[in-house]
């Protein structure tokens, strides 16, 4: 559970003008956060105990002896919404996709904390039967969920299909993946620790959006002069663009395992952008002195939303999907080993001692601790 | 994944007529569970294997060398919906209560398989970010699910608490729960390979409707002369009745371990009812000869949905939330040792070798294989 500050500056279509209130969402977050940490002690009853570092982290991790179990439930927000407006313009369902989408959302997330994902379970509650009428949507859904699970060589142990008329609106689908892994051997962990300067940062690339910041791309959509159709390059429209599924980083993860390599952190990019390259607890500096290209979607958003870079970077993931901490040693390699599995990767920049802050150096932008408050 | 049929009597209220139609989503079900199952081979790929039974059971089953872990997904249903209403009605939060229920769907469940939960995270998926400003809602169903994983002895991982404008419908919530937990030692494991002729079935209490059936009450209240606010009994009004939280029995699974008592199979009585008992793949005949006393509230409704005893049985938990099934000679002790955790418990009847089928002789209620269809 996490909290956010947003940039709002004048004159641009900022994230919170798009719909999502965190002075809302932040008490509660804060007092269930307090509430779940509470809740560790419990596990002493059963002879276990929690890796409190994993609290803070994107999965929660428990030690049950001979290896860690982590686990997380994540959902896929509102991408689903935009598969819904492209069927209807197009006529195809982009199900295969959101499939996808929403194990990346699981899985990307559980493998920051060393973990290699093993079972993946299904929760699909739509507004009513009638979502699961429409065959070829659904055989779309179960299609790229079975698909996303061989890339990521997990089980789909099952899950849930409720129709929830009257809580998720008529037509619509609220999706979401629990994940859960093991941490084997347990040297994997990955919860911050080995973080240290001189260590190089490593960028996977992204495909697109992803599935964060969707909000602010609908809501984008109404400035545009043909909707979901404008091209954002030709050929290419924005609807389209939006719907590249996210990648699926755990091949990489388990590939680096495989060559010897245990990252010192790992970051998964989503909502806050470059924001979270903070997201380790300690004080360092992260300069980073080459940036990926930007997909052409994330170039359209930021001109049309009239954003400049910094807030750019720091709502969207601009081209890079997850980040990477090794040893310095360990950075053309990593970079290879991602590359060969069909995932874009640059050595990006390096771990500094020093104040707690994110150095863009190419693009003139630094952000601080005070902009991004995930704890 | 589960697919049910619903008997229809005429002149009552069935649970289709609430508003849920399984001919729509069984063959999703049926695609998916196919998908699902062909996706275990990937388990090998890290030295493990699942339990293959454990496929049509609650939940599913990875066996990773020193143990097993379990794993499941469960959503709420509709009942968050009664509580609003009740909320409108009395001005009090219902949400602790369905906090505890939203656990309960997923921790009764996983216990079926010998697991015990170590790790709960929360799925809060709100309509808007306003609905966590009400403050005193929100506060309640974080204290609700803090005490369910103290009861339930697990850890309270973290979990998402999107807001979803545009999927759930504004005001409301989808609640769900996801579970992680071991099944440790491995002679814990119970997916059916134990049960045997002469073995007792052990019925545990249930507080009132649970989570299941809440359509159909739902739909009942437009019969009610002073709708949510008539009283089932007096001064329990329908709506608080049918809120009363789940009763969560891993107390008593965990109880029964420590008092060296493996139960050969065991069934949360949840959708269609007492049908559930006839979970087990194999052919025995399950003869129930005591029945333990209904909840006011399933007797209420079952007399305003003008539901013979069959279908009222074959819906409804109608006071029996979960199924034991022991060696005769564990039985009494069974039952002492739920009562003494504070969970009403009756030993119900017995396994028999034969026909597959339920006969509840007390009712002269007969359900036989056609009846549940859930593999």
């Amino acid at each position: 559970m996490t909290s956010s500050t947003s940039p709002a500056t004048s004159g641009t279509l900022s994230y919170e003008q798009s719909g999502v209130n965190y002075d809302l969402i932040d008490p509660l977050k804060v007092s269930a956060q307090r509430a779940a940490a509470a809740t560790a002690v419990h596990l002493a009853q059963h002879g276990f105990s929690e890796v409190k570092a994993s609290r803070g982290e994107s999965a929660y991790v428990v030690d049950v002896g001979p290896f860690y179990i982590a686990s997380i439930v994540e959902c896929l927000g509102s991408k689903a919404l935009v598969a819904d407006e492209m069927a209807a313009l197009t006529g195809r369902s982009w199900y295969e996709g959101i499939a996808q989408d929403t194990i990346a959302m699981a899985v990307n997330d559980l493998i920051t904390v060393g973990a290699t994902p093993l079972v993946v379970q299904a929760y699909w509650a739509a507004g009513g039967s009638d979502w699961f009428g429409d065959a070829a949507r659904a055989q779309a859904l179960v299609a790229g969920w079975k698909r996303a699970c061989e890339v990521c060589q997990v089980a789909w142990g099952g899950g849930e299909t409720p129709a929830l008329a009257g809580i998720v609106e008529a037509g619509r689908i609220d999706l979401a993946a629990s994940c859960t892994g093991l941490i084997n051997p347990k040297e994997r962990l990955s919860v911050g620790e080995r973080l240290a300067p001189g260590d190089a940062i490593v960028l996977l690339d992204s495909s697109g959006i992803h599935a964060n910041g969707l909000s602010l791309a609908r809501k984008l959509v109404e400035r545009l002069p043909q909707g979901w159709l404008t091209e954002v390059q030709p050929g290419l429209s924005y609807g389209e663009a939006l719907l590249a599924p996210t990648v699926l980083y755990s091949p990489v993860t388990e590939g680096l395992w495989q060559a010897g390599i245990v990252p010192h952190y790992c970051a998964n990019i989503t909502g806050h952008g470059w924001r979270k390259l903070l997201r380790h607890p300690g004080r360092f500096s992260y300069r980073i002195h080459t940036v990926p290209p930007v997909p052409p979607v994330l170039r359209f958003i930021q001109q049309h939303a009239r954003q400049d870079d910094r807030e750019a970077y720091s709502t969207l993931n601009m081209g890079a999907g997850f980040a990477l901490f090794v040893a310095a040693r360990d950075a053309e390699r990593t970079v290879q080993i991602a590359q060969a599995l069909g995932v874009g990767a640059r050595v990006a920049g390096q771990v500094e001692a020093g104040e707690k802050q994110v150095l863009i150096e190419p693009l003139n932008i630094r952000f601080s601790d005070d902009d991004l408050q995930l704890r």
